[in-house]
């Protein structure tokens, strides 16, 4: 019996807006649903769709961006008609409208299926984000050059 | 006589700006006329790309957001310096001053050069954008598994 | 002896965004230093990844946009939190407190390593940015045919 080479897809998930999150959530669970190995790296803003609700931030300003930006996946706003969080509660209300599951939901069907979840080094370290304010489903954290090897050998790559 | 096996581009328009919207088609029509196949799934804000003049929305979110966001592809702003419509008519009349296509141009030529489109079921369920809104030239209206299996076979992905 | 096959990278950068030119070349130098090829092809808004500091446009409207969007790479600001300027201000200064570098010496450590910089002709033209406004270390000034001949043969094609 000989076993098909599964496919792969590598994503590097660079936004952190609501809508963007809900796209690369929704592409990385119907590859895995697919059987394609499916490995998702989050740097700079798209680091919130990895984080606890924890406050993050050692020094003054990296405690200003927790704050600015701070908060987990629920608090991701879309990337057009934010409104100061009036366009959140609006998307999430149209969506469950329509039997859409939620951002975590969604991460959370991507984890079953087996989708590998990584954060980027250097954007934790720069933005001030340890590993311990992260879900405890995050497989790795990472630099560029891991990135690099999984996308080589990628069917699909995406950057969103 | 052999025939030579075409390649293929995958794309994901997410984005409604016209000036993304604008690399979006101007790629997909350059792969086209270099003899490729071409499919363009429009998902999110990435469905204006699709639709006719006509209002959108049910309930009152979803008409709120068509108000909002609607209009058909000629009222898409660029993703900067939009200055409430000011950005577009400049952009437009730029690009007219070296005789660049309208992006209603612009898709006209991608469909002529045999580019495929295709709208997101989901996202057009979510915003309430009903395939009658659309223009006729719209393929079909797909879930992400008919993305993945293009994805896959394709040489060249993109999320746009 | 045989010589492996080198892998290919193609990027189109159509962000001026500080926070993505950062990622747009952290992934071209780690590529590159990955022993890839990577050709960069920079369109609109990416224009400014390419600029020496010359004011740029002809017409009104293209000195317009010129003022409003001028300068060089380190005049970029983040898509979030810009804060007129302020966030440029916050990120560099978080940036060196971990001693990553600047984004003109990221853009020179990917030219050392052979990263080739190509600015997208349509856009220039229409943004009124001519070659001589640009650095010297760019290679050609190409239309997207030739990116899309690049991009059939890469093994990594993204979109930023």
């Amino acid at each position: 019996m000989i076993e098909e080479k599964r496919k792969k897809l590598a994503m590097i998930v660079f936004s952190g807006d609501m809508d963007k999150l809900f796209a690369a959530f929704t592409i990385a669970a119907g590859a895995a649903a697919s059987k394609m190995d499916v490995t998702m790296f989050f740097t700079f803003w798209g680091l919130r769709a990895l984080k606890k609700k924890a406050r993050t931030g050692k020094s003054f300003l990296g405690r200003l961006l927790g704050v600015f930006y701070g908060g987990d996946i629920s608090r991701s706003t879309p990337s057009k008609m934010s409104f100061g969080g009036i366009g959140r509660w609006m998307f999430k209300k149209m969506m469950k409208a329509k039997r859409v599951p939620s951002l975590s939901e969604l991460r959370q069907t991507a984890l079953e299926l087996g989708v590998k979840l990584h954060g980027c080094q250097m954007s934790m370290a720069v933005m001030e984000i340890p590993q311990e304010t992260m879900i405890d489903d995050v497989a790795q954290c990472v630099g560029v050059a891991a990135f690099i090897e999984q996308a080589q050998q990628a069917d699909i790559t995406l950057f969103i």
